[in-house]
């Protein structure tokens, strides 16, 4: 193709409003054009990427199996109100009424749509198991879009659902994606991590996220650079970083600690390791009525050593938690505890207040808590000794980087990601709901085993860029560069020369199905070449009467220090091994 | 691709609500799943369709020198406002309400949005002339969505925009996109017709609808066999039937016709032939102040011979009716010509009434008409010695088959036809409302000339099933067909020869590229044959033991009466010749 045929447009300065480099960098190469908050063009040089993008996916879903189909983007209510959605998503649910005032959704996804499908397709086991999946503009009411195509509200996705008979076979169709998953992220040339991940309410163990290794991520994924353990670090287990309790050596006495209202501040005032210290966080739950009336609140008491954080998805799959969990008032710490925050501890502490410690906390012996009393604190505190065991010992905090790895083959790294894949099992969530059912082989209806597979495709464009740029622009991975190989000629609007040759490379290329773009435009050679490294390009010719009086050209990777020299006998070879073709 | 990697499912019968063939058949074959009224799910049959056409439209795009982008499907209300389309469009225009309570809707088409971009990249008559399209999902909430994807609410569409910096440079644009509609739909492999369509309020000559010719299409299209004279009933030209009008040879008479308000009944009575008639409709039109009232109606007399018909779109362009017509009350009718329908006539019409004559009308001599008398009639009337000339002569009429085409080259012939593309010349009409202005060579800022060119991506579907079946099922053309060659091998569960045989047939086809599907659900000849003939797959070839015994296989196209018998050796080249590979 030739620049002129096609539409670029770069700009010097990226719009206020973009805050991370790949919404900059998609803005200045003119790949998207904002259109409202969250909603954006996918202008010419863009929407080759999201193609590129989307055919390997296409490619390995074909491969893996699953079948291409296609949901609509406006959905009747209906459906949504079977499983429950329609009440319980909030506004980020886009909804809307026809004209004759009937509801309907604008997708965010299509677990209705597809278990409807299903259960009018899928009557038998004999038909069992199926995996249909779509690529499929998507919707989600975001409260504030941002970050471009990271978190937008228009954007496309894949998702794909699996339909089984039992769990075993579900479990196979969830490893085949998983499988699939890593072909996919492997050919679009990322960095990536697979890392398990909650489950929520579906429960077991069968959830993962495919994360993009990037600095700028929001996800903290966390894995060990001996064994194959990664989880996000919702899911990380943290082991007890004690081996066991050790015996009490000091006693327990109280300590001025005006001010101190921090496990930080306090060990600093005693000179103690800051891993003596436990730090007190009180939750609360409410029982309600029928009416929804609070009938019952019960109030508990977390430890964590003061060094860790407490990890609430943790939190909130204890027992007596399980059903929602907040904050305590302040006035609920004072009604329990006699005491304001900063200076709470578990000595003293009475029922109704469950005391629930941390693994770790639970073997630390010596240590220093606040002693329910403003401005004090004790130290030399012992479980047994000056204070019963308590109600529960679980994993409720955050692994930090360098404990040990829960496989036990080494200890825990943290990297930051973005998510852009999630496989994920889903049991007979949506089956039982809607009555998805398929006949066994003696005639008795069973639910189906779902699983659903997601792939942000126009994410993946936005998290590609956040992991591969430099100052000067994208470093596109070759398999979804806008152009794998651009040609830049010098002077192409004075010199048949360099026209002929440019014409000539170009053609050549194009015949073996390399994916080049001859820039025809004229420009000077500065701006051209800052143009093209701005949309980042990854193999890049140029082509100069200079050069071409020797017989040469001269060839640069995107990320290459300088150029090569290279005749124009054997540029086509070059191109070709650096392509990998 | 083996059917067991796939996901087949056709019906016996069609659902009741399926009026029109290719709604049956599709729904039959599989290809769509209804999941609300005129939104469909597509199935993975209909979607591989789709996808064809998609592909080929893009081809065709892409060589016509247009460039690709995509334009959300929701869309800010402002910019609609901005040209009154929102206003405007009526309940067909499905609008939506995001989280913070701004009006958005969902794209039916996307003048705006590209106008709108154009205004901010176009800036320099360099840049011009350019040519963007998109492939997207539209909505129009039409009020009675029928016919399938005939005439969906969801559905998916071509658009695309040319954007000149004069009127001589947007009509090569025009003619660029004719072009490339006609090399679209030649490899669509349908039968179709480029007609002239009326241009409504934008005026010129330069809109032409792509029509499916099928005997079930919603349009009238005319055309002349002689010459390359087509339009579609709204435009095509009326002439007068008459060369000139002849000498008065009877005098006036009023005769009694009781009972007889139709030319029909009154020329049986008669004994005239019903040419020798003239029918009178009255029209109203009703002039408003700013508040809205109406100030002032007219009255207007339409005359047309008994055997033609009125053309609504041709009188709304006549002077007086532009801004908009009506048909008249009973009430108006009776204060104006004394009389009930059925008997009028423009003998003794006083002013204000503006009478219009048909321009074959105005030829005619020795007429009858109405008398305005309820059951009476006159013959013999004559212009000029009856009544005066008519305020306006015009061409009011549908056109017939038989009438002279309008280049004198021959007469008109009509078929049926189902628009699925229309090329239209905008002019300023966005550009203007948009402030899309382009700088010139002086610096002078310019509205662009605009053009708009769609094609119904999923309609094309249906209209070419209403083209392409028989009693069987679809008929496809090739270059669309969900596969091109089906392989039946029978007996595939019990024999490893025609296994063995189907197999590497399938992998020889795969390998040339040939679109082929192998069969191995092991289904019985009969329910194979029928799902693959409903189906409409244009080759297929059969494998059993029997043919093979002798190296035999059966080659059978989807519109031969009988299959051919083919060696094996020779089968692979049978179907490169049938699919002109």
């Amino acid at each position: 193709m030739k620049a002129s045929q096609f539409f670029i447009s770069t700009q010097k300065e990226a719009p206020a409003d973009a805050e991370v480099v790949s919404h900059k960098l998609m803005m200045r190469a003119g790949m998207i054009k904002r259109l409202g908050a969250g909603i954006y063009n996918y202008m010419p040089m863009g929407l080759r990427v999201i193609r590129k993008v989307e055919a390997i996916i296409r490619e390995e879903m074909n491969r893996a199996g699953a079948v291409e189909l296609l949901m609509p983007v406006v959905q009747p209510a209906e459906l949504w109100q079977e499983t429950g959605r329609w009440d319980k998503m909030g506004p980020e649910l886009l909804r809307v009424k026809d004209r004759h005032e009937r509801d309907f959704i604008i997708q965010p996804t299509s677990e209705e749509v597809i278990t409807d499908i299903a259960r009018q397709e899928l009557r038998s086991y004999r038909q069992l198991p199926k995996n249909f999946y779509h690529i499929q503009t998507k919707f989600r009411d975001e409260r504030r879009p941002r970050f471009g195509v990271m978190r937008g509200r228009e954007f496309t996705m894949k998702d794909a659902y699996s339909f089984d008979r039992d769990v075993e076979s579900a479990g196979k169709s969830y490893e085949n994606m998983y499988a699939a998953y890593g072909r996919i992220f492997d050919r679009l040339g990322l960095r990536y991590r697979a890392v398990a991940a909650d489950t929520g309410a579906i429960g077991g163990d069968r959830s993962h996220e495919f994360q993009v290794i990037a600095e700028t991520g929001e996800d903290a994924i966390v894995y060990c650079p001996d064994s194959d353990y990664a989880a996000n670090i919702e899911l990380a287990e943290a082991v007890a970083l004690l081996p066991s309790r050790g015996a009490a050596t000091r006693a327990l006495e109280k300590t001025a600690t005006p001010g101190r209202s921090t496990c930080a501040a306090v060990a600093e005032l005693l000179g103690l390791p800051l891993t003596q210290t436990v730090k007190s966080l009180v939750l609360a739950t409410d029982e309600k009525n029928e009416a929804g009336d609070i009938v019952k609140t019960t109030v508990w008491l977390l430890l964590l050593r003061g060094d860790h954080d407490l990890n609430e998805v943790k939190a909130g799959k204890l027992p007596g938690l399980k059903a929602g969990f907040r904050f305590a008032t302040e006035a609920e710490i004072a009604d329990h505890f006699g005491c304001k925050p900063g200076y709470l501890g578990p000595v003293g502490v009475k029922k109704p207040v469950k005391v629930i410690a941390d693994r770790t906390v639970a073997q630390m012996a010596d240590f220093v808590s606040g002693a329910n009393e403003a401005d004090f604190h004790l130290t030399g505190v012992n479980w047994g000794r000056d204070l019963p065991e308590p109600d529960a010992v679980a994993d409720i905090r955050n692994v930090v980087e360098g404990d040990p790895s829960p496989d036990g083959k080494g200890v825990l790294a943290i990297q930051r990601g973005i998510e852009v894949g999630h496989v994920f099992y889903l049991g007979t969530k949506y089956s039982a709901a809607m009555n998805a059912n398929y006949l066994d082989e003696n005639g008795k209806p069973r639910p189906m085993e779902m699983g659903c597979y997601g792939i942000g495709v126009t994410r993946i464009v936005g998290a590609a860029i956040e992991q591969n740029h430099d100052e000067r622009g994208i470093i596109w991975p070759t398999s979804i560069a806008p152009f794998a190989v651009v040609l830049c000629p010098i002077g192409y609007d004075r010199s048949a020369e360099v026209q002929a040759a440019a014409q000539q490379l170009h053609d050549e290329l194009s015949a073996l199905g390399v994916d080049v773009l001859l820039d025809d435009r004229g420009e000077r050679p500065g701006a051209m070449f800052a143009d093209w490294e701005l949309i980042g390009v990854p193999h890049r010719v140029v082509i100069s009467d200079r050069g071409l009086k020797d017989g040469k050209l001269e060839y640069q990777g995107r990320r290459d220090a300088q150029a090569t020299s290279v005749t124009v006998a054997d540029v086509v070879t070059l191109l070709r091994e650096k392509l990998g073709a």
